[in-house]
């Protein structure tokens, strides 16, 4: 399905341009997908621009050079140019039912045949807002999170009219552009994520509104506790730990008498103007003079490297991330697979952002990073991966040498191609080169000398004679190769 | 304060060993301070072990070697045992009013003259619990949130009849365990935080109730949105920056009108028999069969990590890790500074985890790491730091060549030390050596050539005279040392 749909879309038309219409746009042209704009705001270009190139540099450094050219951006003087050849629409205007059913209807007159619109409303209900279109069947709502280039959220909810075909190309459309689907199955109100941060809000509003905190203090009590738990398990998964070995069923019994306490005011407090003066100078207070763009920056730094963090776990944002990593890397290449001249790939991957220095070029360290990575796939192919290492043996490096010949940037792939230059009882002999697939050329070669180590006895020890026959066959592999250029030398100050 | 505090805790009292008393065992233990823990779960001991044993992991992969020696842990016969010879008591008792007067009254008898107690309850008030007690001024709520042993958050929060000295103390105390004190200014039902929590969980059982959504479902409209940015920014925060240029008071304004719909219902469920069965299914389809500790594990790994990422950006929990951090290792060193001998200090540092490998050990490209930081201190001494940098102009490692000849283990602390062994208008020549603290012993040395170029045009070009002149005379300065063991090395094999 996503294939298929992938094919159909080129481009897609954003209509309105505020914080989220421009969070979509930057989210679709980062992903190679053209957009045409359309808002009436005169300062639309400039916004825009702001809001893409905050989202340029958090996926690089999110996904490198992994992904694809940019699309273009366009700015239509009307709905109808905005929509007129675009594959798939993307309606992100005020929260007013009257304007945005008016609106539908008109993109719905105007668009192709093929197309279909997503709603990112957070609260209105597609039924009510399909009700003027002439092929309402051709609404969805897909309801994104600031920042929508970053956050991988989009609930998918359908109104009475809603065609299923129409669902799945929003689903597949999101999915191509990284996103978490959650299907809301039924529509209701703020369908589901509002009505939880919702829930959190109008509790946050008695607070300040009684006195009892300030909004730095309620903002202290989620990111120091809750929240941080939230970033990658909900509600229910933390609730499940917290009951611990007796399980979620004991939990709920042991809860259910709190829920008749009188926690929590029933409804929100009004929004006088004095209570909205009090949020606004605690906001103040709390903002501490920094500026928006640098809060922006701050709050996009951190959720990508939260990502980074949770991608190594392959877990919540994490999965969904290396997911599109693979998907728009094309798949995992051989690696560990034998090359035509006896070399071994050992490494084949885009430069990653964790490892680009204040010069923007792969940084030092992370060379060793990769040859010593490729120095492990050597490893495991004769028989000393983790397993071998886990019953006392291993293969210690003791002398590197490294040269460079050249640099690499974020995102372009780079190879390590190796050779086993000697091997005997206790000694491996290792040649790396690292390639740019980019610039075609060599960038750094690593020479190494490791050796087999009792780990307890913390001594050298003979390999086993498997592991040595191993070796020497990927020895005998490169053996036709001329000795590498680069192997024997030393550091010295000419002349 | 925090400081004379210190000296007083030897020893913490903790009175209830379920999830949360252990939680708090675990974190004062790790912390070095002993504990004397009274549950009459006959099983206290083992679960007790298991929550510590997860701790250990987690706070040695979060601070590693930085953690000083463990405190000690004894079990004690009844409440009087465990908190006659304590400078401080935790209550973590069940959430029932009555049995936590009665027993906090006879803590309180049996306590020491000058002892504090920190009740652990999530919603009973202060000044109802210390209602029975002989010295109530020394109760003072001490709520924190589950992994106790990680998360950051504890609220402080006094009765009437609480004196300002039982909350400095508190606060002291929980500080110097690396907590993050939210004073409760105002006693009410749920202090802040659980507050807050309370009204999602009310929100997410009437979606289930209703059938809108799953447990599971419900999670990941949470982990996959508002919750990765609640884990570092709370609501307040999240929603200024989502108003964009025009400010909170926009925002609010805007929000206004959305008050008044009827989002929300406006009680909690009953949790009858029927929804606790629906929860605890949904719930056990979401596990997916992967048991308690295995998720265990994965959130206290996804804890660290997240705290890790944020630290690199000194930001909400990262900057309460890191202050922690300097907290336990005293202070930061003097990196930079020429020792006696004329070399420079370039890195100390204790081994962080996430330069540990398989082998239990530093990992191959920390080295490098270490060493190339190492580089820039020298090179920023010399006038080439980040400024000059910006400039167009820096030094480019051509060669290394590095030799191991020891290990280093997590937490150990490591130095630096670096000579310049030769500059000219283009060159570098520096030698790093390694050297572990606790072993007094070289792990490890670097040799590199540098090469100065002009970045722009990507070749070499003379340094300029003022920092060729500052690289001369630290050549100068280590003169007079033997020429190092191990430069102008060549890796071969022998015979």
């Amino acid at each position: 399905m996503a294939q298929d749909i992938r094919a159909e879309i080129r481009k897609v038309g954003i209509v309105g341009g505020g914080v989220i219409g421009a969070g979509w746009a930057a989210r679709f042209v980062l992903n190679g997908i053209d957009v045409a704009i359309y808002d009436p705001d005169p300062e639309v270009e400039r916004k825009t621009a702001a809001v893409i190139g905050n989202a340029r540099r958090a996926l690089t450094r999110l996904f490198g050079q992994a992904l694809p050219a940019e699309g273009t951006v366009t700015f239509a003087g009307s709905i109808a140019e905005a929509v007129r050849d675009a594959d798939f629409i993307q309606e992100s205007l005020p929260e007013r039912e009257d304007l945005k059913v008016r609106l539908l209807a008109e993109m719905d007159a105007a668009m192709p045949d093929h197309a279909v619109i997503g709603s990112s409303t957070s609260g209105l209900l597609p039924t009510k807002l399909q009700a003027g279109m002439a092929r309402p069947d051709r609404l969805v709502v897909g309801h994104p999170f600031n920042p929508v280039y970053i956050l991988p959220l989009v609930e998918v909810c359908g109104g009475d009219l809603t065609s299923q075909r129409t669902k799945d190309i929003a689903a597949a459309v999101y999915t191509q552009i990284g996103m978490k689907v959650l299907h809301v199955r039924k529509e209701i109100d703020g369908f589901i994520a509002d009505r939880l941060m919702e829930a959190v809000w109008r509790e946050a509003l008695w607070l300040i509104n009684d006195g009892i905190a300030t909004a730095s203090e309620i903002d202290d009590a989620i990111r120091f506790g809750a929240g941080m738990r939230w970033s990658f398990m909900g509600t229910f998964l933390v609730y499940r730990l917290a009951g611990g070995e007796e399980g979620m069923r004991h939990f709920l019994h042991q809860f259910g008498p709190s829920m008749e306490w009188p926690w929590t005011k029933l409804i929100g407090p009004k929004l006088t103007d004095e209570l909205i003066e009090t949020i606004t100078r605690q906001s103040d207070e709390q903002a501490g003079g920094l500026d928006l763009r640098t809060y922006e920056k701050l709050r996009d730094d951190c959720l990508v490297d939260l990502t980074h963090a949770l991608e190594r776990h392959d877990f919540a944002a994490g999965a969904v991330a290396r997911a599109h990593r693979q998907r728009l890397g094309g798949g995992a290449p051989a690696v560990g697979s034998v090359l035509t001249d006896g070399r071994v790939l050992t490494i084949s991957t885009p430069v990653q952002p964790e490892w680009i220095d204040y010069n923007k070029h792969l940084t030092e360290w992370a060379y060793l990073k990769l040859f010593g990575d490729g120095t492990d796939v050597v490893l495991a192919k004769i028989g000393a991966g983790a397993e071998y290492v886990a019953g006392g043996h291993s293969w210690y490096t003791v002398e590197t040498h490294i040269r460079h010949l050249g640099q690499a940037r974020l995102g372009e792939p780079v190879e390590v191609r190796t050779r086993v230059l000697a091997a005997d009882a206790k000694r491996l002999h290792l040649f790396h080169e690292m390639v740019s697939l980019k610039q075609n050329a060599v960038i750094a070669t690593a020479e190494h000398m490791l050796v087999h180590v009792d780990a307890k006895a913390e001594k050298s020890a003979p390999a086993p004679q498997a592991m040595q026959d191993a070796a020497l066959a990927l020895v005998a592999g490169q053996a036709q190769l001329p000795p590498p250029d680069g192997t024997g030398r030393q550091i010295r100050m000419p002349g």
